[in-house]
């Protein structure tokens, strides 16, 4: 079931694969022609939602579990869709965000061997009755994206991980495209990030998200 | 499943019915007779899950989704459950824990109305192979209880609610103990608290709990 009023876009890819850049120009975009958007982002997004990550990337959590971090991701997750989300979507806007639901598929399910069962089930809770419309991949390998970025940044525990961690996340995502091809739009982004930009703006235009 | 090792004995109970002091008491009991028991509580129970109960607890969390809260609650659980409790059972020790999954479901699924399904998923997650050999449930009517104590504390968010919400979840501990009668030991706690501990000590024993 879509969404009966508003548009709900996600944005993901790997780390440094230009998807903050990506965000910022769709803002940009949304600005200039005063498209009635909501930008908001994954894990955080809500005040609740902000202390949650808090607990997250504490990188002084070495001993966190990892179905805990799951459990708290989803929590998040609820929170910023109960809060933030699916009341813009039910107001008609439309609303772009920076990470959601595959991101833990393909982090905590593909990468860290979560089973995937308990993610999806997890997933929807968070979700309820919201669904996805169109996911903007950013389909860059992490060789490219992860190096460009400078490599592992220790103060952050999501990104202190090592090159094959970010590979199994990148396959994930390879993954999920394929079982889900009607909603993955997909950007291979070996262009400009300008270039870029303008085959985004295009995809959402043909399927009738922006005007 | 009963856990191969040592025993997992949960306390619950409506609030101000004396659980804290018959922790107490179980707790001298077990240093007098040198029982290597571990006395735990949730929500709570280790650094990253205090964190969790501070989030949750927040007074100013008043937008707090009745489902992100049981996210919450479950990430809690699982922490505590994966850091403390499974360890202490795998080394043969006694785990007593002031409340636990029984409490989710009286307070979110019977007073609150959240779906019991969902709750005794995530209760599933949360526990992992960890069986509950016995819950001592203090079987005493809020009335009794929350009068006792003094009525609502408007600091904490989980106590600040009337008597009608309370009942509901004793009656919820009620249609638990119907579901589980093997397990649950009940206490009406009609005598003195010294006398109730009595009877406490010799159901663990006839158990085969303490020795």
């Amino acid at each position: 079931m879509k969404n009966t009023s508003g548009k709900f876009i996600t944005i993901e890819g790997c780390e440094g694969v230009g998807k903050s850049t990506q965000t910022r120009f769709l803002r940009e975009y949304c600005e200039k022609f005063s498209i009635d958007a909501v930008f908001t982002r994954e894990p955080g997004g809500t005040p609740i939602s902000e202390q949650i990550r808090a607990v997250i990337l504490d990188a002084a959590h070495q001993s966190m579990d990892s179905l805990t971090e799951l459990l708290l991701y989803a929590a998040a997750r609820r929170q910023h869709t109960a809060e933030i989300i699916a009341p813009a979507l039910a107001a008609g806007k439309i609303v772009f965000c920076d990470r959601y639901s595959d991101s833990t598929l393909a982090y905590q399910g593909y990468a860290r061997g979560i089973d995937k069962q308990i993610i999806n089930v997890l997933n929807r809770f968070a979700m309820g009755e919201t669904e996805i419309d169109y996911t903007i991949f950013m389909d860059v390998h992490p060789k490219n994206g992860f190096l460009r970025k400078g490599g592992a940044n220790a103060s952050d525990r999501l990104e202190n991980e090592g090159l094959a961690f970010h590979e199994k996340v990148y396959g994930g995502f390879k993954e999920i495209e394929k079982s889900a091809p009607h909603r993955f739009l997909s950007f291979k982004a070996t262009g400009t990030k300008f270039e870029t930009h303008a085959l985004i703006i295009a995809a959402l235009k043909e399927r009738g998200v922006l005007t």
